[in-house]
């Protein structure tokens, strides 16, 4: 077994963007099916197929596979409850055809089929919706329709559409400065920074994510919110101790750039947390996934102080995430019932899309996705279609075209973790779809 | 703020007998409820304020308070679906009078009523049913009606339940030799013990729960189980590693005596394992969560090789608990239906009250409860009520009386770990409602 170069070794922490470029030679989908490869299977698992967190062995490839789908049985964990309310309705209209749309991955002179496109994505499950109907759904290594998978940094995106409620509601004030909400910031690099800055990802923190660095903050920040630290361990206590350390870099101002820094979400999280009094979890809940009628309770990952992982710890069923952001296309509405405010959709999908916010994407090392822009913890392609997604390391993604009338949500877990490997054989296999079905 | 005697340390390991005897003054129910307390309350919550179960801090009175409605957000825990299936339906129809019902705790010359129980006890949530019908409903510590709460060692009889039923259904032998079906212990204690002894707790093994015995076996078998286990530990791996290292009491054989020991419950579980192919959790949420409609998915905690803790690992909902112990009263029926065979509520209801069992029962240190016996991980109280129980430390509680068509369940967070303490101010009040229900 290969390992990536992204071991988590005994981190808590997931669903970073990654940056470290490799190019290894990986076992395909077919060979890595968690099923075949026996991961904790028997009673009990013979010691090679046992995986831990706490030595960072469930995240190595191919045995993430396994652990994707399986994350509350490694960590300490806090429900999302989809509560006892009536849950959405939705129909499946399967148009087996989509199978056979062809597309040209990027720096490729060679086409793929969209079902080729699933096992060279490391594809755990996948739903394609057109006009409020499910008209492609599989699942081809195991996940089943009933299961929960993480989201990895797809997370972002539900704390971003958290915030962005709490805005259209008056309640946040997105132009305030950081320290309006959370004054034990008053010392940080975050001194200076608006909440406007931290959803756009926009501030000048010095906060590396280079894994090759023992001395990148990526390490403190993880051993903050590990369970599984060491007991002698004399850190910060928990992700929010670990924010209040944050410097701030000496050659940038923050709203420059955007710059994908995964403790930006923790901080938004705890500021909606200062604004209601709840917890991200119940946030979730209560803000989304009840009215939503998610069929399945979601859940989120811990730090050792019960704070939830804003930034990469929510695991969810792939049908509620699905008729998510068959909501969002929406305008906040599904089966008729305004979900969540109309003014919050609105600016997730177009609030970003300015000169000013293409030019601070620009600024960042994201050279593929030209025009994009980054907006609410939302990406947005700024393409003719007015496309905008969630994104997550090994492959998760929401993927909501409104020109096309079309959402993807897809569960992945593929050898690399960065996008920047896996946009290749996906952007454009989304767009093919959106292609076909708009001449149906 | 008093700890208990028995500190959990490091330990994954909860809802053991105890043991320790202490008289020490804690503060009262009213004066330790979670809310009050502010355990794990803000955001983060303060130092003094938060919870680890890597350092036994969440197990300590009166934080255990907390602890016992949130035990995932301390562990790995498996989900126990309770599926998409057709819900168990009842009714409520409550009798304000039982909270006068008046009875003498034992060892006591005063009387108490039936609502000053529920905070002597430290009652979470309590649930009576009388004929079918809920009688008696109460939340009196933060216990949510839609929560989950920690089952200790009620958990045990659960996995009695399961094996019983596989007796039922022919699947599994009891009177075969445990290495029948686990070769792996043909060199430990268990070597010579029947699978019976084991479901009856009979068996002769060297295994000390006494805490203030630093070379008591209960350390090595906490160890293997604990996930928060130094990085440096090389003993056994899991629960089931741990079982093959047990050895045999020189100056008793197996059958003989009834022996309240955690791990037989680990080892019938592993047994049922074998004989299904299927984890705990799963064979919990398919023999009887699925089957008997529950509301609410439960949970078991894991031990570092993804094994769910038989014995005092389950967590779930009130009104579940109390309509599982409804359809134990019923043959193993509900709403009309058959949820598991009548032969295996037969034999854990009336299986255990020969002379025999009753002799094994009064050789164990439970001098209390006389003339009880222990069968299939089930306490048998042998009275004129035909009563039965299953049982956790800190007063978790299934009593069923079929003579009074009577089942209640309860959980609590007693200071006290030992049901030693508990009963005096349980079993008579249990009675005292039984009487008034049967005079209705």
């Amino acid at each position: 077994m290969k390992k990536t170069l992204v071991s988590f070794g005994a981190l808590a922490l997931v669903g970073m963007a990654g940056g470290a470029g490799f190019a290894e030679e990986f076992p395909d989908a077919q060979k890595t099916l968690p099923a075949s490869m026996g991961w904790m299977q028997g009673f009990p698992p013979a010691q090679e197929k046992t995986l831990h967190a706490s030595d960072g062995s469930f995240f190595e490839f191919p045995a993430l596979r396994y652990s994707v789908n399986h994350m509350r049985e490694f960590y300490p964990t806090r429900n999302v409850s989809s509560g006892n309310g009536k849950k959405y309705s939705v129909k499946q209209k399967l148009d087996p055809k989509i199978d056979n749309v062809t597309f040209t991955p990027w720096d490729s002179d060679k086409t793929m089929t969209f079902e080729e496109s699933l096992d060279a994505n490391y594809t755990d499950g996948i739903i394609v919706m057109h006009k409020g109907k499910i008209v492609y759904e599989k699942y081809p290594a195991g996940l089943k329709p009933d299961g929960l998978h993480a989201a990895m940094s797809v997370s972002k995106s539900f704390t971003g559409t958290v915030a962005s409620i709490l805005a259209a509601e008056g309640k946040l004030d997105p132009s305030k400065k950081v320290t309006d909400y959370i004054p034990e910031l008053k010392d940080s690099g975050y001194a200076d920074a608006t909440v406007r800055q931290v959803m756009d990802m926009t501030t000048a923190i010095k906060y590396s994510e280079d894994y090759n660095d023992p001395n990148a903050e990526i390490w403190a920040y993880s051993a903050a919110g590990n369970v599984f630290r060491p007991i002698n361990y004399r850190g910060p206590q928990n992700y929010y101790e670990y924010l209040a350390t944050v410097k701030k870099l000496p050659d940038l101002e923050h709203g420059e750039a955007f710059g994908y820094r995964t403790i930006n979400t923790e901080l938004l999280a705890w500021i909606c947390s200062r604004v209601t009094g709840q917890g991200l979890a119940e946030m979730v809940s209560e803000m989304i996934w009840k009215p939503l009628g998610a069929h399945y309770d979601g859940f989120y990952q811990l730090d050792p102080s019960g704070i939830a992982f804003a930034g990469g710890g929510f695991d969810l069923n792939l049908r509620d995430m699905a008729m998510f952001g068959e909501m969002m296309r929406n305008g906040g509405k599904l089966n008729g019932k305004q979900i969540i405010p109309e003014k919050a959709v609105k600016d997730i999908a177009s609030g970003g899309s300015s000169e000013e916010y293409k030019a601070a994407f620009a600024k960042s090392d994201y050279t593929k996705l030209k025009g994009w822009s980054y907006h609410n913890m939302w990406w947005i392609t700024n393409n003719s279609h007015g496309a905008y997604m969630a994104r997550g390391v090994h492959g998760q993604a929401i993927y909501i075209d409104p020109a096309a009338e079309m959402v993807i949500a897809r569960f992945a877990s593929t050898h690399y973790a960065s996008n920047k490997y896996i946009d290749p054989l996906s952007i454009p296999a989304y767009e093919a779809v959106a292609e076909y079905l708009m001449k149906k």
